[in-house]
């Protein structure tokens, strides 16, 4: 069963992570764990100052390559009734503000973020240089395996 | 750093779910929640009789049409000094035995996915017509953010 347009938008207002698949010119996929947030319709991911492994920035590079990209929210659980997933299809762009905190379109992202992630309080929400992707959504679809998972999700995400 | 490759093979073997990344002909990456077991150096995934969304064997017919995938392995923590990854760039084949239970490649994949998911009890591990994915493993990255993360899933992988 899908997931109610309700939920769907509360998952993606709190939900904390997301999977990003990209795939480069070569047709060479790539799966990433990201944080998000959600403003004025787009999704958004900043390079953000996390550890990360070197090279690691090829979600950068693939994006530039093939603006085409899915994003996953999903849970897994040993009780299979439990699963549900949602797949965005979207339209990513890298944007590299000069100004971030000045930026019309980049500060109430910056914000957005720092009120999803507290742990933005201790970590550099933005690198240098200043990089995110705005993903444009072109498709939403979403699953669930039973009402059980949709009333826990939903109980969840309140 | 990187995850020592004994852990590497823990997760491998044990791990329960991984995301896949698929590329199809024309560049749109898409991404799904896989359960899997490592059998002889492949990374097997059946398409199994949990309850699905109707069209969501795309996975299928993307790999018949591009075989380059990558398997993602990993757990978002609200600590992020617990995160990790692993990456598994591979190559995907679509596997169809007319006599899964008989086949002498496909038998083994059956009772180790039977071993790993106790949920196979009641849940078929094959639907008609009987369907894998086998991927060979052709590159492996592997990221933690820090000792603690390592110990942390050297201690919960055992």
């Amino acid at each position: 069963m899908e997931i109610p347009s309700s939920l769907v938008d509360r998952l993606l207002d709190t939900w904390p992570v997301a999977r990003l698949a990209t795939s480069g010119t070569r047709g060479y996929p790539g799966a990433l764990p990201i944080v998000f947030a959600l403003v004025r319709g787009y999704l958004w991911t900043p390079v953000d100052g996390k550890p990360k492994r070197a090279g690691e920035l090829a979600r950068v590079r693939r994006v530039s390559e093939n603006p085409h990209v899915e994003l996953l929210l999903d849970e897994y659980h040993d009780d299979w009734s439990d699963l549900w997933w949602l797949r965005i299809e979207g339209e990513a762009r890298v944007v590299e503000p000069p100004q971030p905190e000045r930026d019309p379109d980049v500060a109430p992202v910056l914000a957005a973020l720092r009120k999803k992630y507290p742990q933005y309080a201790t970590v550099p929400v933005l690198r240098d240089p200043p990089t995110l992707l705005a993903i444009r959504p072109t498709r939403i679809r979403s699953w669930a395996a039973s009402e059980t998972a949709l009333a826990a999700l939903e109980s969840r995400s309140r």
